[in-house]
């Protein structure tokens, strides 16, 4: 195995705590028992640990190619935002004077052979992951072996969340999400309805989240809201059928809120254009039939993820700076004459 | 100016004739002229060109990193054609041990910039461009500087068609349309407009073609022809105002391909989803809204390109092989009951 600065990781191991624990006695000493201090603080002081070693390694020999995986396209209507976000960040890359590169990945296991392959090759300074998940082996790797990298999406273990080795951009789908209701509510809708992704997705979790959060703050129980909201998978005819049930149990419905745009179609279809329906990631299909839409902002996403990458290394433990929660906007559209849908 | 071996382009300069001139002699002499034969001759000799000496040096050391420009996402409909391209691009290219950076550019003159700057930093191998169009000098500057490339699209003044040191692969519009009309005409559809891009691109004059040439086979003449069809600038409501100008012109119509998506979706709302409407490019609005287009095979293309980008400094001049051209899928779709339009 070739000689490598050692990481937090190792510190964990060796101390036989966990990685956030390390972290906290780095940052937050004050907050972990004595004797769990100082066992971390031995396996530092053994192992030689200094945060952010390889991170500093950065900031003299600047990053100057960050690889991205494309995957193959799968259709459909959301996988518009990912693209976007790539355009984005190769157009603002090349103003900073970096290069995007692409690779692609069959599973998590494959992208960590990637990484290997690249990092090896000395082809990529940097990484720039994005859709992330609840225990993500690929950060991990990340973080174990010392290679910068910036995730779009949030470390969605929550003791993580501020995990001072993770950089990463997100956006608020929860604040979007409550935006959309306030501004139905707004303009008259009094019954706003939620059809969203099953329950276990952190990013569905959060824009229903929202949705409950908004209702609650107008005076909507608990036992109202579970009769406004049903679940579909990702695609536009388990949305209609969900969009059905959701009109069978909730017929005053005025509106609907979808944490898709696919999901939002199918709910336009079933509901024939009588209710105002709003989606999430304002895709070229919610522009061209003309319904609201949350957007992204993949272009503020991607300026903040390279700000970060310029960061990894040079911020201390603990950076507020080393996260972004960008708020997405509703975009509001009045269905005009031009476009109906019949059920 | 760094020593460099003379290209196709210098013979033509010292021989005082066009590189198209140049290839003649190279690849057909019997239909030059004596003359200029011996003048061409003479110039090779002189400056010792030897053709593809430039593309052999690619033989031994194989292209392993391309470049690929990726535009700002400018919304719309269309976009997506070159987004699946990419995608398969990638994937395909990885399977071949070949890596994909990207690159931006403001236009043709600083994407010639770029192309120097990638080249100069040793950072590519060998470029794939799209959206080609006539006069191009990206496809003259490679060609000139001996920089392998393959183009999605094809060199689009006539007589360079044949070009044997610009490698292309391109769908065949023309054919895609003729098809879809045929289609049409076996199902019934006695009348079929075309809503086209005002003549000029030759992309659009191609899918234009396809459709007159399928309604001479079906004896309809060029007068009659002239009132079924009807131009658009590349948005909705353009296509939209232009459909009711074809109805008000040709009121018995009975269907109408369209040389976008996004001229297909103004005619399906300016006919209210009365009349059968084909698109072109299959994107994800024509899959969700559920009408009839023409899909570009993309995946094809992008494994085309990298065959042609293996035949480049290894074909001999005027090898057939150097150019492909796909024939796309015609994607028929009944709307079914879930979604009609109303205009």
């Amino acid at each position: 195995m070739p000689r490598r600065l050692p990481t937090v990781s190792d510190v964990a191991r060796a101390a036989g705590v966990s990685r956030q624990t390390v972290s906290n006695v780095l940052n937050s000493p004050e907050i972990v028992r004595e004797a769990t201090r100082d066992r971390v603080t031995a396996a530092v002081a053994e192992l030689g640990y200094r945060p952010h070693a390889s991170a500093r390694r950065l900031r003299t020999r600047r990053a100057s190619t960050i690889a991205v995986r494309l995957d193959p396209f799968a259709g459909g209507i959301s996988g518009a935002v990912l693209d976007r976000f790539l355009h984005a960040l190769t157009e603002r890359a090349e103003a900073r004077g970096l290069t995007v590169m692409l690779y692609t990945a069959t599973d998590a296991g494959d992208e960590i052979r990637q990484f290997q392959r690249l990092v090896d090759g000395a082809v990529v300074d940097a990484f720039v992951l994005a859709s992330t998940y609840s225990g993500d082996p690929r950060t991990e790797w990340l973080i174990e072996h010392g290679h910068p990298f910036v995730t779009f999406g949030r470390p969605w273990g929550i003791p993580e969340l501020d995990d001072p080795q993770h950089f990463w951009v997100d956006v608020d789908g929860r604040a979007g999400v409550a935006e959309a209701v306030r501004r139905l509510r707004a303009s008259g809708a009094r019954r706003v309805g939620f059809l969203g992704w099953p329950a276990g997705s952190g990013t569905g979790d959060e824009r229903r989240a929202g949705w409950a959060a908004a209702l609650a703050e107008a005076g909507v129980d608990a036992g109202e809201r579970a009769l406004l909201t049903v679940d579909a998978e990702e695609s536009v005819a388990a949305a209609r059928a969900a969009a059905k049930r959701l009109l069978g149990q909730a017929s005053d419905l005025d509106a609907i809120v979808a944490a898709s745009d696919t999901l939002a179609l199918g709910a336009l279809i079933a509901t024939g254009g009588a209710l105002r329906v709003v989606g999430f990631d304002n895709t070229p299909v919610a522009e061209a039939i003309g319904f609201s839409s949350i957007d992204q902002r993949v272009d503020e996403v991607a300026a903040a993820a390279l700000e970060l990458l310029d960061l990894v290394g040079r911020s201390e433990a603990g950076d507020p700076r080393s996260h972004r929660l960008i708020t997405p906007d509703v975009i509001m559209r009045t269905p005009g004459p031009a476009l109906g849908l019949v059920g």
